[in-house]
Formats: C-alpha cells, structure tokens, sequence
C-alpha cells in the first residue's frame, strides 16, 4: 500500500553521490500533514521495522508510546512545544521514544541507549517511507511533562524526543513563516564528516 | 554490485510482522569476514548515505574515521578490546563514530548527538547492506586511546564506538566460543517496544 498526496517533494538541492539509494537522500522531516487514518496492519509494520535495529547487548533500549485514538492525540500534542502544535496537529500519529536508563542484565548506565533510540527511529523512518508516509523528530517538547502525563516511570526511562508519521500536504497549508523553511535541507560535503586515516597531528 | 559470498545466512530465529522491509530484519551484526577490498566508488556511496541521516538543527555532529589502507589498519585494530580484535582483523574496514559535543550555532551541549549518530550508523549500515556487505558496531574499544591515537581533539569529540565492515565468511573460521553464537539474535515482542496510548496509572 501506497498514500496518495498531492504534492511531489523536490530534492533538487539533495545531490548524493552515485550509488546513494533514494531511500537516504529521500527522506525529509516536512511539517504539512494532511490528517489520514493509518491502518493498524500498517503502523504494525513501521514500528516493528524499529524492533529488528541493532542494540547494545541486543538491549532494545527503547519504549515508543504513540497515540491510539481522537481523545488521546489532544494529550500527545500538548506535550510538544507550542511551535510544533501548530503543525503536528494534522500529523496521523504522534509518539515519543524514551530510552531505558540501564542495562537489564546489571543495572548499569547503558552509555548506548541514545544511540540505539536513534537507529531504532532511522529504521521507523524508513518503513514508514516504504508506505509513502513522512515522519518528523521533535526535540521541542515538554520534556518534564512527557513522562508524568504517560506514566513512563521517570526512574527507569528518559524521554528522547517526540515525533509525527503522516501524509505530506503542500507547503501552502502552513503559517507563512513554516512555509518558507518547508524544504529539503541541504548537508555538509562528505569530507567534513568522513576521514579517510588518522587526523593530523596538531602542531 | 554485490559482493559474493560462500554463506548463506539463516534468519529462520528472526519473524517479522506483515510488511516489514527485510532491510530491517535480514541486518546482523556478524564476527567472521573474509578479507576483501572494498573499491573506493563503493565506500563513498556507504559513507554518503549516512550524510542524508535526520540530525537536530541539520547539525550532522557525526566524524567517521576509517582506516585507509594496511598501515592505517593495524592502528585502528589495536584501538579495539582484544575480544574484538580476534575478529576484526579480518573485516575490510575499521572505524570509529565520534559525536560532536557541542552545537555549532551556540556551543551548547548537543543532546541529541548519540542519537544522531545512531541514525547515521542504521544508514550506512543498510547502504553496505544493499551492495551484500555486513557491519559490525562495537562498544568494546580503547575509549581512551582512540581520540589521541587519531589526533581527533577530545574536547569537541567523543568518540561513540568502534565498526567493521566487510564480506560475510562461515562460522567455522571464528574460534569455537565465538562460532558458536555466530547467528542472528531474536527479539523482544512488539508489545514490549511499543505501546498505544498512555501506559497504565501506577497504583
């Protein structure tokens, strides 16, 4: 299954290199959602794509809460900041991933767990792009809030961000100021983060 | 292209929901490789698919450092544990993932770094993944070493953990401990990762 949208992203300033599939340099974190009800088999599929990620000691060191219902998603969008309410009020679901603390297997602080939350999101991403759908990572949120209003005991997890999954809209549904920036972002040249052997030395 | 290899890996361990991509489930992190260059076109396309990652404020706080060549690669497998070493050296490629400490925009710490970083690793993993070749993450390293041995200055960097990449060998060339859990892990269930909705009010 495929969502239809109304509006084809331009990736133009994205320049890959060859080889690069589109599955990378294709993603993109919009703002304009057009509310879509996701069906369960689907939103199954995309956070199940997060459960085969690599963790440290196979810890799984994430719980992904999102919203189920009409009722629930007015509680999930006031935990965002109130710039993120604006728009990720047409988002079809609306989550946070926290990260467990500590290792199961001793207690100890797990040095990983951020990391791992990261390839996890990377891989919900992905399936849901696979769908036609978008997804948009938040760290504008009410991050105190966020686990007293969900009961995710503070103790044990920490909230790592916020997120949208929804069907893009065009541009011209946002504020004029977010349809300005509603683009896909260009990045550093690949050199600036991959070196080839030792750094030099520092005189 | 795709690199050949003489072992077919069994994920018959591994059961995916309906529609999950087998990018996500066939990814493992194996031990045995069997030493093979890596042409440069390749490697550029590996290490460009984790420039497209999703980082905060297109922050990118990602330094990949690989060795370059045979010199370079005893340098980087001496930066690894012993445990690691013993199978490392047979990978083709050896690096580090180090995480930006501070935003660039105001030099505050960067939160979201690992995270980051995360999401990086899961896209250059499944870029080398897409071409037949495997990735190894690994959190066993000479933590300390690793920055000086590399000239990356510790006051901007840390370094996240240590990766190999290469061609895929049998089990039967790991030594007997190690063949032994040379198979893809399992996982939690669904309903462990993810929840709809706010979890329960504790009593």
């Amino acid at each position: 299954m495929q969502f239809e949208t109304n509006y084809t992203v331009d990736f133009k300033n994205r320049s890959p290199l060859d080889g690069v599939d589109e599955l990378f340099y294709k993603r993109w974190s919009p703002r304009s959602f057009k509310k879509t009800i996701i069906p369960e088999d689907i939103l199954n599929a995309i956070f199940d794509a997060a459960r085969w990620a690599p963790s440290c000691f196979n810890e799984q060191p994430w719980l992904i809460v999102t919203s189920s219902g009409e009722e629930d998603f007015g509680i999930f969008l006031d935990l965002l900041r109130e710039s993120n309410q604006e728009w990720a009020q047409n988002a079809s679901i609306l989550g946070f991933i926290f990260a467990r603390k500590n290792f199961s297997h001793n207690q100890s602080p797990n040095r990983y767990s951020f990391f791992d939350c990261g390839a996890a999101w990377m891989a919900l991403t992905q399936q849901a792009n696979m769908y036609g759908l978008y997804t948009h990572c938040m760290g504008g949120i009410m991050r105190k809030e966020v686990n007293k209003k969900l009961n995710v005991p503070e103790d044990e997890y920490e909230v790592v961000c916020g997120f949208a999954i929804g069907v893009i809209d065009t541009p011209e549904k946002l504020s004029e100021d977010l349809a300005k920036r509603e683009m896909p972002s260009s990045r550093k040249s690949l050199i600036e983060i991959w070196k080839q052997g030792k750094l030099p030395a520092k005189e």
